[in-house]
């Protein structure tokens, strides 16, 4: 190889930042600059704050023996100093950079701005958090007219070299420069119109080469200055933007958004190019160590010879089994072979690889933990336990709960193709084919004709109810993550998309449009993906997932693992039993209201609704009692053994009256009443803030009798189904408490019929009465509250309304925005915000506990079943989370992993 | 006088209780029974926890030397061993009750039970505290055909002897043993039907003597047993009666709810009656020391010679001039006058006394602190200043703040007799009296013609503003406390009622009926109380009040003394002049969105909603931004000097859209845009619960440009003052901020702007960037939010909202309920709830000034205008409150009596 002496012969030229000149012979400098290559490497995997996390891979493997490119990490220190001496390079930087490009030279026997074998070099941005809004990659620098000349001897390919030259000078110019990137694009486009073709890949060497001429001239326009053909005025502008990008706008935002602290900096990776493409002992591929679709311990990856990465990316050729590496250069792929096992070994987990070959030699570029399906992530966990390359805990930890989803529900076949025409929120997981209809009737009506439908709605309300179970999925135009289509369709472990803001609807003539132009009419055939809010047009093909022996054994592990109690949110026989089959160990919320809209009874709930007395109301409820008691009779008999958590009557009266004209007047011919009538006591119980109005045990107050009614009808079916020795655990609970004396009401009025009904049956059937803390004034003043309640239940979707102040159903007009521009980091009605309803539950826990030591405590939210508000709960010392039938497995696994985890580290996939 | 032995004779044939006669020989038993009388009295005033508060009364006044009629107290500790032992009277308390009774006798020179010269007693339940639900007074208890005899005699009026003995048999039924008043009410109704009379009064002795027959039959049906002619028993069940009364239902609930220990238990009195219808020498009369009405120091008393008590209740006679006594009995005025002044020296107050001469000797039946106007309290608390008989302190503490308000607004002639015909929740003080108009545009229009109206309507909102302020008076019925019309009500010190519920409106035809039943039409005159919530039909006679000297005294009293400074809620130049009249020392809460509503700018408002992009927001703002800025400088003129806090806009958008029918037509025309259109807006902007919607500093973020006009507007109008040498001090705050990052954005915004404003006039004009702090989230992450406010300022309206989960506007269908059945002590809207909402700002509070120490906090809810909550804010250490100009007074009083009273003790006019 030659000796490189490009630097040492151009440095003089290069016009030095003076404080490196005034301090270049001091004593012994700061280090500033740390290498990496030849197996060995300066720095280590655990610098990341010296050398970010970028740097501090490089390094990691680089030491573990695997061939890396060479190339050096210029310190966070140094960006700082760069910044503090009002961007002056701190002293004896730039002599510690040339020093370590001259290693890297010696390393990889080419020389930077060698016209015959230059090296040339990428340069990014790495900080200790990855971090967007910073510099991208700049790949080729040290391209000049001269090495230009030097890269297209040695590659034999003319367009390669001008092609990697116009890159190269849009890269520097966009990302260092910041030019326009329009631009330089504007120049290709006008250049493909005039040769009347279509694609890049069609421009020859010919064309590239004026092109890049043309890129020239609009830097010079740009920047005042001509493109820099020295590599190290080159490298020492990228360095710079690289430090200056950490106080560019974007990033200095992104830090204060997320409250990473400015005085971290960024580190600046320097690292010489390979390419896979100089002849046919060269090559480049990617790969993972075992199989990332099913799990499998196999190697699965696939090369290009004479080629590099680009190429594969582009798909302008067909990669390669790995097999012909093989073949081809049989001591490469030995090599390869012998570093993903190691890779492997090392990292204990299956690996994303990627490799190229340069004339014969092997260079690894990238290696990172791989990513996996679902089933996957199952399989290679358990093996690698049966492999005892990681322990259960590990194994444990590996899988990303929120992953889990996926298998449980249907999911659309990878290989379909439909186009996507709109998204929404994927509020309910899976997959739905059928055709659209507009209103709960016609679906319930398709469903009876075995016809598959999609109900689509501008938001659901409970009378849907019916419609909703009748659909293969939902989609609706408003509403939010918890909005009641969303909170029903996880529920009911049905595919809905909701907040699909690009989807005007029209119920009356029935079709909607999306964005104005495509119009979609009843019976047209639609495809929800409820797991990505992915709305296409057409049926696409649906594979199911089936509960393979990995699921069974992980369930296995995390339940053996665990502390937190895992319950159900459930509110019929059918969901009970789906829940235990998930395993449920009680149900923590059966929310009676929906019982009341079943169509045999909504009549009964109506009529003591338009009751004007105490009486006709008790008339009314008495015919109700029955239904209810067969209700729960069902989900008790589900539940045999375990505890069932009751809320008493929640909504507000109103939402149980009809609203349209039109089924005013239907209501009204049916009930034998006056349409004015009905119009008139629509208007008496309308509210302006349903969601803080006459709700909850405040129709507990003021109408003793409904939920007299309801106890009744629960501890009849209690007693009835103890004497049969059906073991039932009944719990009832009272909803939204803002003051202890209306839970002291509720209790007094509770205790009373179960005490008249236990007398009734002579049963001995244990009860207990708690109450949902779902408001802020019930968390402050818990210690007052708790000697009335046996449980809490913490209700967080209205203590989440309720602490922000903001409205679930309303929110989708701001919310959305709030998390794109980052005010909020994440949905709070989807993650727990711990930092505000958090800390009002801590204090109803320590308020609470110390009045009542063993209180039962447990969630019935919809964040019962969110990973990270899971953990969460677990910190608080809850005794269980409750949440929709599907979401169990993942409130297993999340369950686990708390106690996994050291204790106070958060799970939350947080932003920094 | 003739020496009593009825005790000691007939005592032995009294049936005793066993636990008496087992004990009454062991050694020295505990003292059960305190004597008063003679001058001289056992216990003390400072006694109520063994002698109840009756007790202690009755024997601090015969400690004075105030002639009070014997009587003696059975404690509080017999009491509880009555209950602890089974409901038996403690060992030696019955002999202890004999022995005092014949001290009683000896006293006053008659004897319990004897048919010639009877003593009759009255008996009492008297807890530590007042507490409704127990006992009431048993009087003329002694009475039998035997003693019923001696009185006749003595009296020589028979009717007199027969219509106390059937008064004491209808008490003793009922209130000893319980038995339902209806049934004797029935007998009295009967016998009138049958002589075809009206009166009771009317019944003569014959007839009243067959009523007791009748009475005495009731009593054994119902009793099992005869009316007891012996009156030791009668003594005996009385007593027992009064214990029990403690454990009765009311009684005990009443404690639950209002957190009264169970074991306080309750004394019972036992005094003798005296009559003052004995002869020419009896009398009896009822006074003030001073002048109630006016407070002139005179003595303000009525007597009736030869009369009772009750017949001055009755009417039937016309009492006296005072003098009139001085002339008949010139022995008992001088007593009278001498004890008159006593008491008033003693307990340095004004007092209302009651007393009784029997044949020729005086007795004081209560004496109390006399109830007196506003007028009458100012004067008599300064007189006695002058007169050195309290100090300023105590003055100050003397006049109750919420009555301070009726000097501050007209009143209803004392001496008008109109019907009140229905009523609601008094909103806002004073009387107004106008024909009624159904909407804003009417009341506008006659106010237009110079006639005086009522506004009626089913709730308002803010379009109707312009006809609010047009009418006298306004009236809905819909909405609590802190409703729309009430707070714009309040702001405006105008009259209003709100939520009357009895009344139904047909607005279209322009009629309302009352309770179904009465009609008031368009044009018919009406009356309000703001002060009572009462409505009459017709035009009373109003008075207003004049601000008189004693007001300003105590005022400057009140200024001296408190801490807390006291600013004014307004929102026109008007407003703040009226403000600055009354004392505020700035204004804590200028609402932007009134501004938004004049007629001059709302269709600049509405083109600015109905904008499609920011560019045609900017444009319609541009318009809006002269009038705001004219807006700013009148208000900061008439505050020149001092703070000014401005809230930004506030409320959701579709406020300000039409929302009937008729008005989107007329705006669609206005406009040159389609009804559709509008319509359409409208449905978009549609909110479930605008309370928790698109609103406050979500406005700001979503549309910072709206935010980026005011902020121009405020520092424009601030920086042209200044050129004028008016000093100005904006006060900048964003509204509804839930989480820091929202602050964040929105102070950056606003220093941009004003910056920019300030740079564009060359001025130095300082202001401040702040909050309100009206969500628990913000209380609860104050240490957060802190580092970005220059000032909170409590919304405790929202914060009250949000803390319980309860809607203003929609609580009135169960919140009058809950306070009645006392669910809630108190209204929260208008009464700061100290253990859940005042817990939140204390968090606030700590965490705010633990992160900067010197933070200006200030509340600008509507409790800043109510006295206790300002002292709780007081004691929170905030640094002023803000109120509707015309409670400035009482908040100034209010925030004086904080300082005085001792810390930590709580001005609630707490239940207990």
């Amino acid at each position: 190889m030659k000796k490189a002496s490009v630097t040492t012969k151009k440095a003089p030229k290069v016009k030095k930042p003076l404080t490196t000149q005034k301090v270049r012979n001091t004593a012994k400098a700061k280090k500033w600059v740390y290498f990496f290559g030849n197996g060995k490497a300066e720095g280590k995997g655990d610098m990341k704050e010296l050398l970010g996390g970028k740097g501090a891979g490089l390094a990691e493997m680089t030491n573990l023996g695997i061939p890396v490119p060479a190339g050096f990490t210029i310190t966070t220190e140094a960006c700082n100093a760069f910044f503090t001496s009002g961007k002056k390079h701190p002293p004896q930087m730039w002599d510690q950079v040339l020093e370590n490009l001259k290693k890297v030279e010696k390393s990889m026997g080419m020389r930077f701005g060698d016209p015959v074998n230059p090296l040339l070099v990428s340069v990014r941005s790495g900080a200790k958090f990855s971090m967007p809004g910073m510099m991208d990659t700049v790949l080729n620098l040290g391209l000049t007219p001269a090495t230009l000349q030097g890269i297209i001897t040695r590659t034999n390919n003319e367009r390669f070299g001008y092609d990697a030259y116009r890159r190269f000078i849009t890269m520097f110019g966009t990302i260092v420069m910041g030019i326009d990137r329009n631009k330089f694009e504007h120049v290709i486009e006008k250049m493909k119109k005039a040769k009347g073709i279509e694609l890049d890949t069609d421009l020859d060497a010919g064309d590239l080469k004026i092109v890049s001429e043309e890129f020239k001239s609009i830097y010079k326009n740009e920047t005042g200055s001509d493109f820099p053909n020295d590599p190290l005025r080159q490298l020492e502008l990228a360095i710079n933007a690289v430090f200056g990008s950490w106080f560019g706008n974007r990033a200095a935002k992104y830090r204060k958004l997320n409250g990473i602290a400015d005085d971290l900096g960024t580190a600046c990776n320097i690292q010489s190019m390979v390419f896979g493409n100089i002849g046919e002992t060269s090559g480049t591929g990617v790969g993972f160590t075992r199989d990332p679709s099913t799990g499998e311990k196999k190697f699965f990856a696939e090369c290009l010879i004479n080629a590099q990465g680009e190429d594969v990316v582009a798909g302008i050729r067909t990669p390669l089994h790995i097999e012909e590496l093989a073949k081809k250069m049989p001591k490469a792929y030995a090599d390869l072979k012998k570093i993903y096992q190691k890779l492997e070994k090392h990292y204990k987990d299956m690996l994303d690889i990627e490799f190229t070959v340069q004339e014969g030699t092997l260079y690894m570029l990238q290696t990172r933990v791989g990513k996996r399906t679902a089933a996957a992530a199952l399989k290679i966990a358990t093996d690698m336990v049966k492999e005892k390359l990681i322990d259960k805990k590990t194994a444990l930890l590996r899988i990303d709960p929120a992953q889990i989803d996926q298998l449980l529900h249907p999911m659309i076949d990878p290989n379909s193709n439909l186009k996507v025409v709109c998204k929404g929120l994927p509020a309910s997981p899976g997959a739905a084919v059928g055709r659209v209809v507009f209103n709960a009737e016609d679906a319930e009506h398709a469903a009876g004709l075995n016809e598959k439908v999609i109900l689509v709605r501008t938001e659901t309300s409970p009378e849907d109810i019916g419609g909703m179970a009748a659909a293969q999925g939902i989609l609706t135009a408003r509403g939010g993550m918890t909005s009641h289509a969303a909170v029903v369709g996880r529920g009911m472990g049905k595919c809905c998309v909701v907040g699909c803001s690009a989807i005007d609807i029209n119920e009356n003539e029935k079709y909607f449009t999306i964005n104005g132009s495509i119009t979609v009419r009843e019976g047209d055939a639609v495809t929800l993906n409820g797991t990505t809010g992915e709305v296409m047009l057409g049926e696409a093909q649906l594979v199911s997932s089936v509960l393979k022996g990995d699921f069974q054994v992980i369930m296995k592990w995390a339940d053996e693992a665990r502390k937190l109690g895992v319950r159900a949110n459930a509110d019929t026989p059918h969901d009970a039993k789906v829940a235990r089959e998930f395993g449920a160990q009680g149900i923590g919320l059966c929310r009676t209201e929906h019982m009341f809209f079943e169509a045999d009874r909504i009549r009964a709930v109506r009529e003591m609704i338009l009751s004007d007395t105490r009486e006709e109301r008790e008339r009314a409820l008495a015919k109700i009692l029955p239904m209810q008691k067969k209700d729960f009779i069902g989900i008790f008999r589900e539940m045999a053994g375990l505890p069932v958590t009751i809320r008493l009557l929640d909504p507000p009266l109103h939402e149980f009256l009809p609203h349209t004209d039109e089924d005013i007047q239907e209501l009204a011919r049916e009930m034998n009443v006056s349409a004015d009538r009905l119009r008139a006591k629509n208007k008496a119980l309308h509210e302006f803030n349903p969601m803080l109005g006459h709700r909850g045990c405040r129709l507990g107050v003021t109408y003793p009798e409904i939920y007299e009614m309801q106890v009744r009808a629960i501890m009849e079916a209690a007693c009835e189904l103890a004497q049969q020795k059906v073991k039932v655990f009944p719990e009832i609970m009272i909803p939204l408490v803002g003051h202890v004396n209306e839970l002291k009401a509720m209790r007094d009025i509770t205790v009373k019929v179960a005490d008249e009904v236990k007398a009734k049956y002579k049963s001995k059937t244990a009860y207990a009465v708690g109450t949902m803390i779902e408001l802020p004034r019930a968390c402050i003043t818990s210690d007052e509250i708790a000697p009335y309640a046996d449980f809490y239940s913490f209700g967080t979707n209205d203590l989440t309304q309720t602490a922000y102040g903001l409205s679930r159903d309303d929110a989708g007009r701001f919310l959305p925005y709030y998390i794109d521009v980052k005010v909020l980091a994440e949905d709070p009605f989807m993650q727990l915000d711990q930092t505000g309803v958090g800390a009002l539950m801590q204090m109803a826990v320590d308020k609470g506990r110390k009045v009542k030591k063993d209180m039962k405590l447990g969630i019935c939210g919809e964040h019962g079943g969110d990973p990270s508000s899971v953990e969460f709960c677990h910190r608080l010392g809850l005794d269980y989370v409750s949440c929709s039938p599907y979401r169990i497995p993942i409130a297993r696994l999340a369950a686990a992993q708390a106690v996994l985890r050291k204790a106070g580290k958060d799970l939350s996939k947080s932003t920094v």
